[in-house]
């Protein structure tokens, strides 16, 4: 076990304890300090108003929950060197390293890059000032040797995945959130270089998956936070459209000096092109601007895929003619979906029975993949007449 | 609504409202004031420490969430005399009067009725002291005009489960038995003469089901539960055998007195019973009395049941000879099963969807049902050899 | 009782009801929906990365302990019109709608105006949409014939400090900052048009007072937090000496269109000025800039006032060349004082005891003035020399 | 560290780790699976019907509580053998392990002896079965050479307070007793051989010390806990005078074998004498045996001593003839006092400043003593007369 050398309060996990050395350099380095201003749920807050966390949060989040594990499977006889330790910190702490302002929703839309690819390059940054990196990035690509450190990072029962679920469920409010994260991480075991779930985790590890679910529909695709995370993105191509100058700049800068520009725009940077939109001379940017500083989103509703016409329909007709040539910038339609279990992708949680077996989970639990059926769902509204009136004026 | 007289603290729901009236004089009955010595969860302690609560502080909460229930849909335009109002809360309060002490484990042994035939017969003892009870009477048993209501108090989504599923978690420290207990509450509505669920309740109704599905197996049927609870009946049939002359004339004023004796014992009489029984001539019932008093249930396992007979050998053949002759009472074995969710009976949960249809729960998520399948398992194991000599010296 | 328009996600207080009618109007506002983009504890999420929260969450929370107290007391028998229930809980949603981003730490800076005087501005402004709000405005001035309510919304014990304690409490995760809201809300009563606390919420009002205390110096005043507002403060101060153009113009503005310019500055346009300052030829405010965007507060330190030189010394000694002529504002010094209980100003608690008996909780509780005493600490500290040479590069 | 035999979940502190080796031996003694049959608060149940936690679950929390302590100094550089580390978490287990039924309330009445002088001869029963205790002893006893060791067992700030007042105030459901445990746990070091805290716990610790204050009276010494408990020493005297043969032959094996008997009776058993009083020919042990069973305690008032002959003027005047002869079973006063703090005794809690001074926290904190002033109030209340002719019929 590392040295501790701060304490830092997390509202969901208690003490988080930094450990001395590399991880203390690495948090303060500006990259990482960066994720202070990257909210953790996007514009969700539009529909949780609690849900204000931040990327950085949930980073110490998961470093904490891969010291836990760490310091659990030690105790359990899986010896460790220091540097390994210290690299399964790091690891976990910059797994998000790479994320947009918004996070998911701007994906892809400033830089034409995964989050993925921006976190390898934040890497070669972060070596400059602290040292080689290179066991971190086998732990990211999942070719260490010690190939259960890979899944502790990365599975499909991940720290990352039971920190946010709780995390996300404590700020949004969503009580039924909640899973076992210290059962779970208390029955983690390693047989034959994987990671796995003593039986008597089992049950944890069925309800961490329904949860997981559970989450999706009532948080991260909640037809609220959709109809923001929309707008946004048409925002973004309102922008694009309008291009004020600071904005092309900003754009030319992006292709000239790449991620390390891009790790200078934030959300306040956003916010702050938001505010100028307001004033633009373009009807779309200047109405879509507005709306998210005023938080009216696209209304969505699940509906069938073939009747969104009819939707539409009622909806133009609503509105007034001089914003009838626009609506298509304050109208949006689409798939949702989510991914809860995929057990068929030859990844599952694997469990050690008592009787000394590793099973995948589904073979265990067989009702599980009939979670997996209806996570589609199709949705379509626009911003309702009355808020475009007020909007456009 | 009806005027607050106390407030008393609930560590689960916060301020519990005490009305003025009849509320107050049923609970300081006698026949009420029992259950604060008749646990919610029988030897479940044995496991799960914390678990020490009691019917009565359940009784409580399931006549508080009643009360919120009813608020929230007078909320919503549901018009209640006050008189319905107070035999609510009064068949809320009382549901479980007729219990057994350690609850379900001891139930038709004292007396050869379920408690519910013996929670009517509660009422009429009642009756005596605060008049007629007829509409709660009819509330139990379903021909209440107000349908609804019916419903709230027992149906597959009612403010029992709501309770104990939140209660049993908070106290065995379980926190995936957390149940969005105040959004479902919030999402109630009356279409039709029947309780519904608002479309926006949904996720938490299907959430609600995989939860009583985990505690069911994480609790309820836990193995050193089963295994505690087991142990507690063969107790009793040990007692049966060595019929010690106060359980002798214990036994006849029950079958004299009936119900109204029965009432007088609680949990404290029955521990008093296996204090004595630790002095008995008869190996098996001290024994067992030590067993329960030092906590050494049967260490049951999970097993096909066609193998039971292997584990017994191997178990047998680590007893000494002196105790063999006794096995049968050491041994256990047999199924537990638990029903989560069972649409096909006619009884669902059911959601009013935003276009204004009600349909069942298991239409709208098909996934459901398959949660049931592997509701039944076969445990079987002894008391474990060393601690037998242990317990029979 | 109003009714229920909407409901909202509240970690702290669960499910929030947005009443129809005036309140929901006023709430979708842009003056309103501003305060999403001012955090209620401004930096200091330096200190507690978790205090994300935001000036609106607060709003809705103490709108929500106002619904609260007026269900209480109406069922204690206080009559109130539709109109006036309305009132409060608008003056309760309001009571900060005129805080300056990161809330207290600039106030007066932006515009030479408290946020009570801005907050009387915002008023009008709202008048022009939602009609006259004149009883909101005496029940802040104190002057509404229903005094109680006047206390309730401003007083030692009002749910503005009720809200900001529990909240501050969970998204900080000091933990020992809960108070009873619950407990000192159902046991608020009215006796001669004042609001009182019932002998029995004695306790509670007691540590309500020593928890507002310990916040203080735990959170508010903690030396990390104090450093970073005392660092925005300075960064504000380098701004003003480098005058950027569109620094002068949005102060040309200010100055030109006063509120309603004021109120499109939130804490995103502050972000995106300090991005800026990373950039500025004036070497403080890029230095400052760079500060705020690393996380490199003052490393303040409790000392006696007189002693401050000694550290000062200690500290420019171990700058380089280069530095010291700045390091006026790279070093700060001042007190810090907060007022827990100020029984002495005439305004208390006071408690309405079994006896029938008004009496002010000081004279219950003598000990409490001397809570007061040691509120006030010097604290002197500069920007550590290592992190200036970084920042400064 | 010692090495983890099992977990138990704690709803608490989370999950509790039970090391192998002595630990688990002791545990499951029978003398310490007593303790599931005493409860932490005797009959404050009455009042706060959540609690109805157990010695059992006390005990293993501050077992917890000092493994975390302990896992915390050594990571601070404090080196102690596997045999002092287990020696600590026994003292630690076993502190309360003397207790009576209801704890406090028949403290001395069952055996003329303290619990601390019944909990030494357990220790001496223990080592027939687990080898010798003598390292636990000397902590006990404080003469252990590393002292804060001992402190962390006894003193101002010990394990079993930090545990007790977190764990009554989560089944009390009183929010306000919370204290940081955590925190405080965190900030503790040793300085030439004493526990010490450090200066960012300063604030944890007064917190701490005004909290166990406001726990005495809003739960320990609340006038309903105090009536059940006067009620219960009443019965005890009651039974004296009756002495029924059952009573009188266990008094006789109490004389006769002592402790080892003592160790047998648990609340089950004096339930069981109660449920005997009930059908006494004794009228006061009749109606106190039911005022028990019923949940009847002496309606208590805070009064001043000097007038109590008032209020039993007045009660008595209550009485119907036939009961007046008894009234001195049926009324109670008394003082009831606490000491929530009292650094005049030369124990305090010290404090390890940031300039490495070590200083008393009332040096610190000069307004600490003054809390002590009012912890001592004069309660005096009858049965009240209504419910005497119940219980009398």
């Amino acid at each position: 076990m590392l040295d501790t050398a701060k304490i830092v309060n997390d509202p969901v996990h208690g003490f988080v304890r930094l450990p001395a050395g590399r991880v203390l350099k690495v948090l303060s380095h500006p990259i990482v300090q960066r994720l202070r201003r990257i909210s953790q749920l996007g514009l969700a807050h539009f529909v949780y108003p609690g849900a204000t966390h931040t990327r950085f949060l949930h980073a110490l989040g998961v470093m904490h929950l891969a010291d836990e594990a760490l310091s659990i499977l030690s105790r359990k006889g899986v010896k460790l060197s220091k540097e390994t330790w210290e690299a399964v910190l790091l690891a976990a702490l910059l797994h998000d390293i790479g994320h947009s302002p918004f996070s998911h929703s701007l994906e892809k839309y400033i830089l034409p890059l995964s989050h993925e690819e921006i976190g390898y390059a934040c890497l070669s940054l972060l070596e400059d000032s602290v040292g080689t990196l290179t066991e971190v990035r086998s732990l990211w690509e999942g070719d260490h040797p010690l190939t259960f450190l890979c899944e502790l990072i990365a599975s499909q029962l991940d720290v990352d995945r039971l920190d946010y679920l709780v995390r996300d469920s404590f700020f949004t409010g969503v009580q039924e959130g909640l899973v076992g994260t210290e059962r779970l991480i208390h029955t983690m075991t390693v047989v034959n270089n994987h990671l796995v779930v003593e039986e008597k985790g089992q049950n944890s590890a069925e309800k961490f998956i329904v949860t997981r679910r559970f989450m999706y529909w009532q948080v991260y695709l909640h037809k609220g936070v959709l109809g923001a995370e929309w707008l946004l993105q048409r925002w973004w191509r309102a922008m694009e459209v309008a291009a004020p100058p600071f904005f092309l700049e900003s754009r030319k800068k992006l292709s000239e000096q790449g991620i390390p520009y891009f790790l200078r725009i934030d959300e306040s940077t956003l916010w702050g092109w938001i505010h100028y939109g307001v004033e633009s001379d373009f009807l779309p940017l200047r109405v879509l601007s507005r709306a998210l500083l005023e938080r009216i989103p696209y209304k969505l509703r699940p509906i069938v895929e073939q009747e969104s016409y009819l939707e539409r329909e009622r909806w133009l007709n609503s509105l007034s003619p001089h914003l009838r040539p626009w609506w298509e910038w304050f109208w949006a339609e689409g798939w949702a979906e989510s991914k809860a279990y995929e057990p068929s992708s030859g990844k599952d949680i694997y469990i050690l029975t008592k009787g000394g077996d590793v099973k995948a989970l589904v073979e265990l639990s067989p009702w599980l993949p009939a979670l997996n059926e209806p996570m589609r769902r199709f949705f379509a509204g626009g911003i309702p007449a009355a808020f475009l009136e007020w909007l456009s004026r």
